[in-house]
């Protein structure tokens, strides 16, 4: 063995293998152990990496909100020069459907972790933390299609943004968890988009 | 130790032990050890109620279940001889919000379960069908409401069945699970029923 490890890979290869087991054996799973196993190397050399369970919990979770982020951010510089809020909304939504493999194994790394932080406080705040941000931001989006006419009036944009939100996670995890066709939740989210924001452009 | 031992209490008492640790740290914790310690009795006790894990989650999930029914039933029970749509429908998914201690119990039992089911097709099926059923119940009320010019129409009514009871369980995820206050869940849900169903009746 060269005396220079690469650090780095080593360490890429073990958080592959820990996705990995996360994603298909859900983060219960998740052990020294099972993650060693999967990556071929010995158990010394992951706890060298992720000390404790908690720690590799927390880089499968902000693994998975990085690829989040990431879509999120290709779905917008997909939309053009002046999205209108509606294609804004849409798009940012749509993202928290797990429509494919790929969002499929990190909705289930996301829901086992909102599980874990339904017991453990410190979780649940930095979950809330991230949550009340896009919130507001669906909130403005909202609010300026009120003020141009463009979505009917007379509803709380944060009370909307809040439900809308909601609706599109509600959607997530009944695709994941209980069968819900990924037809029917983007055909729920798209007329929830509708009455809220409009019709979109033609 | 007389020899007429009370099964049903025993039972009961290792049922409500695996429930409590459940609902405080999650179904990952659920073992015959820690049930066992939380119980007072013997591993060799619980294993004799509960021979594998799967059991034990299926139990679990079972007892939350069997509660939100009761009190889904007792939520109508409460509404009187004639309950307008918007009543029916507004009392059923209110208590999918984790409103009390109590409810907040169950609602994390619930999370770990789909969590669990997110990797575990068998399980998905059976949530599956409950909702499928409360689904189409509550798309029948929103075809009536529309049918009778209380609700607005131009809506799909299973879409929108779809979305507010994704919704409901979205705000239920985020009050658990990232520090969504109750207030805000339920002003959230309530404005959409407005939009859904028609004001309430005063």
């Amino acid at each position: 063995m060269p005396k220079q490890v690469d650090h780095h890979e080593r360490r890429e290869q073990i958080a592959a293998a820990l996705m990995r087991v996360a994603a298909t054996q859900g983060l219960a799973a998740v052990s020294l152990r099972h993650v060693a196993a999967e990556a071929g190397v010995t158990s010394g050399m992951v706890q060298h990496y992720f000390p404790t369970k908690d720690s590799m919990m927390d880089f499968a979770m902000r693994s998975a909100g990085a690829r989040y982020e990431a879509r999120m951010n290709d779905a917008i510089a997909g939309l053009g020069e002046r999205p209108s809020a509606r294609e804004l909304v849409g798009a940012l939504l749509m993202v928290l459907l797990p429509l494919d493999e790929t969002q499929q194994a990190d909705a289930r790394v996301a829901l086992a972790f909102q599980s874990y932080a339904a017991t453990k406080l410190s979780a649940a705040e930095d979950l809330g933390g991230g949550n009340a941000e896009l919130r507001s931001f669906l909130a403005d989006q909202i609010r300026s299609a009120q003020s141009t006419g463009a979505a009917p009036g007379g509803v709380d944009p944060l009370h909307a943004a809040t439900g809308l939100f909601a609706m599109a996670e509600g959607l997530g995890l009944q695709v994941l968890s209980a069968g819900l066709s990924t037809d029917a939740a983007i055909a729920a989210l798209d007329a929830q988009l509708d009455i809220t924001l409009g019709p979109p452009p033609r």
